[in-house]
């Protein structure tokens, strides 16, 4: 059964580390070998994966998203965040990562990210064996 | 088993909605809980999920992904269709969403779209049970 | 179980395809139906699917991110790649095909490709039944 998270993020632009909560739904759900889905119902957010150590990272990241999908004065839809419905699509609300053993597989500097691009918001995540 | 559907663009860019295609694949192969793999077998098309309420975002989303991926006199590619190869790489060719209970788990504004960015053609979707 | 193989970059940017190396896992694993996870646990590296036919399309698709995301006077991070680590997170590490009566389901055009943005570097990818 699919298991449902909540998050709230504080900003408009923010990446929360979700890692955590991952682990704890492969061993509630007791995987040992194979695949989850991570996934996002909102459109102006995403998931991604990206480095843990030097939280510059993060500020480097929503920066650079900032500037490859700025607001635009032809944007036409009124609620003012198309910026973060591209950001959103382009990062993608949807994830798969993969359980060895029980353990969550991901590389050394990897945490999993929900990324807040419309906040500050409560949203959701859910996780789901593949 | 895999199925295939067919998917007929009219527009060089343009956003189709196919989610009740899925929940066709979803009642048909009789998935209760678990996760469907929906892929897109082209270079030049992607999928995504987005807002399904104001087509101005369909709009906007098309509008944003022609400015970050222009036609650029570097290009090398004889066929002129380079700016539409890099958009299917950003948006992606394979999403993952979730089943709960024989229903598929979608946001309130979610819907699932085939994006073609080389259009008009007649395109193919592959769903998969996860 | 999830396998590991090694991937060697030669360049900073540089797509190496990694179709065949699929294949044979799907072949060990013994997977008729079904899907495939496509892991890569680096930061700054991702994994796509585009065409395979004219070369040109790779060195399109790596000039275009590069100059979707160059390198900012504004970046915090010291090392240098936070242009690497976000093309990491715009393409995404994580990927989903299709396998059906034993055989990858790809199109005519399409090859799976790891991404490398900060290399040469030895690198992993990461395979899982689904």
């Amino acid at each position: 059964m699919a298991k449902k998270i909540s998050v709230h993020s504080k900003k408009r632009e923010e990446l929360i580390n979700i890692t955590s909560e991952v682990k704890t739904f492969i061993n509630e759900a007791g995987i040992s070998n194979g695949t989850i889905a991570v996934f996002i119902p909102h459109t102006t957010a995403a998931v991604t994966i990206n480095e843990n150590a030097d939280p510059d990272v993060k500020h480097d990241l929503i920066l650079a998203l900032n500037r490859i999908s700025p607001d635009l004065p032809a944007f036409k839809h009124t609620e003012g965040n198309s910026d973060a419905h591209t950001k959103s699509s382009l990062i993608g609300c949807s994830l798969n990562v993969i359980v060895n053993n029980g353990d969550l597989i991901l590389g050394t500097w990897q945490s999993i990210y929900f990324c807040e691009f419309d906040g500050p918001r409560h949203r959701t995540v859910i996780f789901q064996a593949n």
